[in-house]
């Protein structure tokens, strides 16, 4: 992280090819996660371990995670909704677990059949698992807060219930918590109250990240408020590709393109090359016929005259 | 202002309105300003005095300047380029008469034919016109400086040179400046750091405005900083209509409806109706059919068990 400012974590493969009936074939997911990596994309979201039978779309995870881990520097993260799914994802050799617990009970229940204790059961079990293997080969576990801003079912959720369930899974055995706007419910004051909340239930250092939706237009705004308040790693999905199929309404996390640009005009450095990722962009709209892809970035173009905080490959703008 | 945090400049009719090819019946436009501002909106840039053959979208500006006035309580503004539109603006009765000078001298000249020198004599003019009026019958006077975060002819845009011509516009006797990003080029932390310089140059009260496009999708990031740094008032347009023709790939205003949501989410009160704005975006959806319509939040819906700042005319959500 020495030449970074920000992480960005790309989701796309994840979040956003779960959430179109498209199915990716297994090479072109291969070389969309190779050419964000070779853009500099330090962090990427590979998959999900959840049955082919909900989400024949990342069926194919455990090979895909097999080859992020190729790839020199790339830290691999994956999904999962239970102590199975960590399994599959600790045997692949995933370097980052990603649990999500809904805030909102009636959407954790909606979501993965689980109730709060019976997701915490599954994190106990999961660290358990964890801190069975060799230090050294030990993922890294994030429970993500969902819903933590609102839920299209319940409606406010109590900030109290937030704190509650961040302590909750850090004496789980998580190694940190994160924040994720499922709904796309988030405004910046939002952002800035309750992650300083988080930060002062759990540890600043406990809550480094945020995942932010687009639902309403909001993304890049709570960015601003995430940076302010020093959240350092943003998850975004590439083209805006994807969202959240069990919160209606809910669609589109935001846009890498647009935040990466915003990042490196505000002088933050994301390690990325802008060129690069929309190169990337285009492979993705290529394996994806038809399917819709968002962000502004690439199609306005970059600026006249900009210069990135990250030094660019090539620059022949 | 009382009961306002935030002022919510409406420019639709004119930045949007210019900026298609469709010509919008007088009606269709006296209707939609009329429901704008019983919605809240308090002040209204509703037309711009130049000649019908270069803009005939907004031949009828007098006129409906004239049933503007007829709003209790609505700030009647319109955009002049010159000193003759400006005399027209005055003979019509406008509240607030914004001239804009491009900062980008390439741009100026491209935009309104005329130099920097040329277009701060106009503005002298201008200022002479309106101190000879009645005290109590003068328009506010306000030289925007737009291209003022960089120019999609100039590439970037000297800080020097913007503070330069904020003293300038205040010395050709404008009562305020504006910062206008022209071309959608501005990034957060650009906007905190030209409206302090600005503000060093000409003094705090002389900028609380910012005019702001979503080129390249970071409008309410740039809000988000506006409203750190203590601006006050923030143009936008209902459904996002229009943009610069005169800038290359410069598309679209701020939405309206969006910014407005999450003003009320972050608890300030902007005055207007959440609901009644949605029906006005319907109104203006009907009079341009065929015209696309940006703004995510009138589609996603408010989220559930949403209050807002501003106290809302009824509430069956």
């Amino acid at each position: 992280m020495t030449d970074r400012d920000v992480l960005i974590s790309e989701v796309g493969p994840r979040d956003g090819l779960q959430s179109i009936s498209a199915i990716m074939p297994t090479a072109a997911k291969k070389a969309w996660i190779s050419a964000a990596a070779a853009a500099g994309v330090a962090e990427i979201e590979v998959g999900s371990f959840v049955p082919a039978h909900i989400l024949p779309q990342l069926a194919d995870t455990a090979e895909i995670v097999a080859h992020a881990r190729t790839i020199p520097g790339l830290n691999v993260a994956v999904l999962v909704p239970n102590f199975k799914g960590a399994q599959a994802a600790v045997a692949a050799g995933a370097h980052k677990i990603t649990i999500p617990l809904s805030v909102s009970e009636t959407h954790s229940l909606r979501n993965v059949r689980r109730s709060h204790a019976q997701m915490l059961d599954e994190v106990r079990q999961i660290s358990t698992l964890i801190q069975s293997l060799p230090v050294g080969q030990r993922p890294h576990l994030e429970g993500s807060l969902s819903t933590a801003f609102g839920c299209t079912l319940e409606g406010v959720v109590p900030e109290k219930r937030v704190l509650e369930l961040a302590v909750a899974l850090m004496e789980a055995g998580c190694d940190e918590v994160g924040l994720s706007d499922t709904t796309g419910y988030a405004n910046p004051a939002q952002v800035r109250r309750l992650t300083r909340a988080v930060w002062s239930a759990v540890g600043r250092d406990q809550l480094t990240g945020i995942h932010l939706h687009n639902t309403r237009g909001q993304g890049l705004a709570n960015v601003v408020a995430a940076l302010d308040v020093g959240l350092t790693t943003l998850d975004a999905s590439l083209g805006g590709l994807g969202g959240c199929p069990f919160a209606p309404g809910a669609s589109g996390n935001i846009v890498t393109e647009d935040l990466v640009f915003m990042l490196e005009a505000m002088g933050l450095r994301t390690g990325i090359d802008l060129e690069a990722l929309f190169a990337t962009r285009e492979l993705l709209a290529a394996a994806l016929p038809g399917e819709p892809l968002y962000g502004l970035t690439p199609l306005a173009g970059l600026p006249k005259g900009f210069v990135p905080a990250t030094p660019q490959k090539k620059n022949d703008a």
